[in-house]
């Protein structure tokens, strides 16, 4: 009996110091590819995990906060502080430093704007970093331009991305994708930390794609009574993985997206149709986002089938057939309904409405994104397998 | 003599106590203009004093850092850290937090390139602040470009200022000025702090300014031998006022600029002249540039006179005749040189270079900006007064 019981704590001991030592970083660790130029830190590993360092002297309690998970950092003499993560998803995650309280950005990361607020990101390389990653092929623009809202009653900005031959034939003209970013991010999400214009760029080089304008503006307009202020939780949605954006599939309850609908029809499109080359018809133009902006898509692109043409919703729910009101005049009139979802987010739904589409005999497709979650990882993969379904007819 | 002396002392205190009521700050504060999207701090009063505000319960020391000025901050029972500083010049300055000896942004602030690094910044409402506001005019695009260089042997990212109208003509052609930035800035800097769009679409729609191209490249390329790595003190050259960007007038010592002149003259020109609708002449092109950008306009433009017509040194030297190798062949093709400093910069030597060629006949313009330092309101300052002179011979 003791020899058994010593022999199971003898085990026990062993499954123990087995698992300490799969915990130790693998020793590979390289500056991250986000980092500021000539910075070292943060580092990622094999793993994925991340290594964070500050200077902070003086300070008592360093963290390392990932997406509002926190990991411990210790000094060393120098009054460095240095912590890592455990095994993050490949892609990019938004991050930052808890230093004695105080919530800041590392000032070695990068900077992009989310969350509510311009913070720190990180990008764990990827197996399939090739399809954003910056190439020698031709390129096209990201044009910041400014345009009056009557109802907004003020200057929006708003980044319009033009393929790369948009310049050489004043006379082509070419299709157009509105493109939304989610809840607490702004209109420069899907060109920096989603890399639609690299994405696009490359596509486009091989031949996978038809070149078309993307345009993407901020989707948050508060005028519009019900609409939830910037900060306030969003009702009813359930935050996904420890991010604030709202959860697909909960049918954008607290959210009132007429403002922002009133904006894209009768400000922005006539807009853009005025000051770019577009083809400025129904089948030539497209919405898509992420998200809050999957949802303003669900909400505004099947009411407005003379304007879109083709949908996309990524992690943002899905179009339910007793949804639609007309389902003959939607079958007629919308050619695409893509639907997305990272694998560690609950697509299920999404999936089963699609087939249920596809079944009514619209062309529906479903796609999710291998090992992600509800991050930009998923809609840089959302946006490449959707672009190419995109424009299919001209 | 008792009397006297308590006479004096009672004088004494009468004075300290009027100096500390006049260092009680005027209770006006506002959120400064450059504040993210609903940010109640930092904020500003009507003094030019900056007042900053961070939770960090468990901090010790938390101090505001002003261009390397510290201002100490205090605690109250919430945690939250709050410190006022001494009045600043209007305009913009780079800023951060320290706490507990970490050196960070401000998380409520807006980040800009700077120092060499994404830092805060802030904006101090300046007397003439209407002429880089935005406003209902016209507004030209902000572009997002990647070329390729063979001189850096890899893709750099550059932006580009198209005026209002250029998308309305397809035949029409634009001059273009090459703008630089100045030492451990990049490529941003000229549209983000700069606000150079905006001080076009201004000029451009009061009439003042002909419409032009603006190419904003990243001026540093390290493959140049002898070029100062990033991070590294620039030899020679005197920091001004608590910035790390180089003195005018040190003349370039410790810089080496001929990696940037050859991508400049043989990669990023072409480019520009085979994407752009330019007037691809001598006549229709102009360099100009803040800091080292300066220096680097000084070293290059000089010594391309076939290519540039018109010259602008912000707060980076001037050109003294016995630096003109031949007179006459630069009297022949720059039509304009200008100059330009911060009052409080050493501008002297600046304004005598100035009058010495425009007594040789050299079409020279000298400019101080009122009450600025070697920071950005002296080059929006310099930019608005020089883009007016450009161009006038179309």
């Amino acid at each position: 009996m003791k020899t058994t019981i010593l022999l199971l704590l003898a085990l026990t001991a062993g499954i123990f110091i087995a698992r300490a030592q799969t915990n130790q970083p693998v020793d590979d660790w390289k500056p991250a590819p986000s980092n500021q130029p000539g910075q070292q830190y943060p580092q990622v590993n094999s793993e994925g995990r991340v290594r964070a360092r500050i200077r902070a002297p003086q300070a008592l309690n360093v963290q390392l906060d990932i997406s509002g998970k926190k990991f411990p950092m210790t000094k060393d003499a120098d009054g460095m502080w240095i912590g890592d993560s455990t095994p993050q998803d490949q892609g990019n995650h938004y991050y930052g430093l808890v230093i004695d309280g105080a919530q800041v950005p590392d000032p070695s990361g990068s900077f992009i704007f989310g969350s509510g607020a311009w913070r720190s990101d990180i990008d764990i390389p990827a197996t399939d970093q090739d399809f954003y990653a910056l190439k020698n092929v031709p390129h096209g623009q990201v044009r910041e331009i400014y345009f009056f809202s009557k109802t907004a009653n003020a200057h929006r900005r708003c980044f319009v991305y033009t393929p790369p031959d948009y310049d050489k034939d004043p006379n082509k003209r070419f299709p157009v994708l509105y493109l939304q970013h989610g809840y607490n991010e702004n209109e420069t999400g899907w060109s920096h930390q989603g890399c639609a214009g690299w994405i696009m760029d490359n596509l486009i080089s091989e031949g996978k794609a038809a070149p078309f304008i993307i345009v993407m503006a901020n989707g948050e307009i508060s005028i519009s009574p019900g609409f939830a202020p910037r900060g306030a939780p969003p009702g009813g949605a359930t935050p996904a993985r420890g991010t604030n954006a709202p959860a697909g599939g909960a049918g954008g309850r607290g959210f009132n997206f007429s403002g922002f609908e009133n904006l894209l029809m009768n400000d922005l499109i006539p807009y853009i149709d005025a000051n770019f080359r577009t083809i400025a018809d129904q089948p030539h133009r497209a919405m898509a986002g992420l998200s809050m902006g999957g949802m303003q898509t669900r909400a505004i692109a099947p009411a407005h089938l003379d304007t879109f043409s083709q949908i996309g919703i990524f992690s943002g729910g899905s179009i339910a057939t007793n949804e639609i009101k007309d389902l003959d005049a939607f079958k007629q009139e919308a050619k695409l309904v893509f639907v997305s979802y990272g694998s560690r987010e609950n697509g299920a739904e999404g999936n089963k409405n699609v087939a249920v589409l596809k079944e009514a005999g619209i062309n529906s497709v479903y796609y999710e994104s291998p090992n992600t979650a509800h991050e930009w990882q998923t809609w840089r993969r959302s946006l490449h397998e959707f672009a190419p379904l995109l424009f299919k007819q001209q």
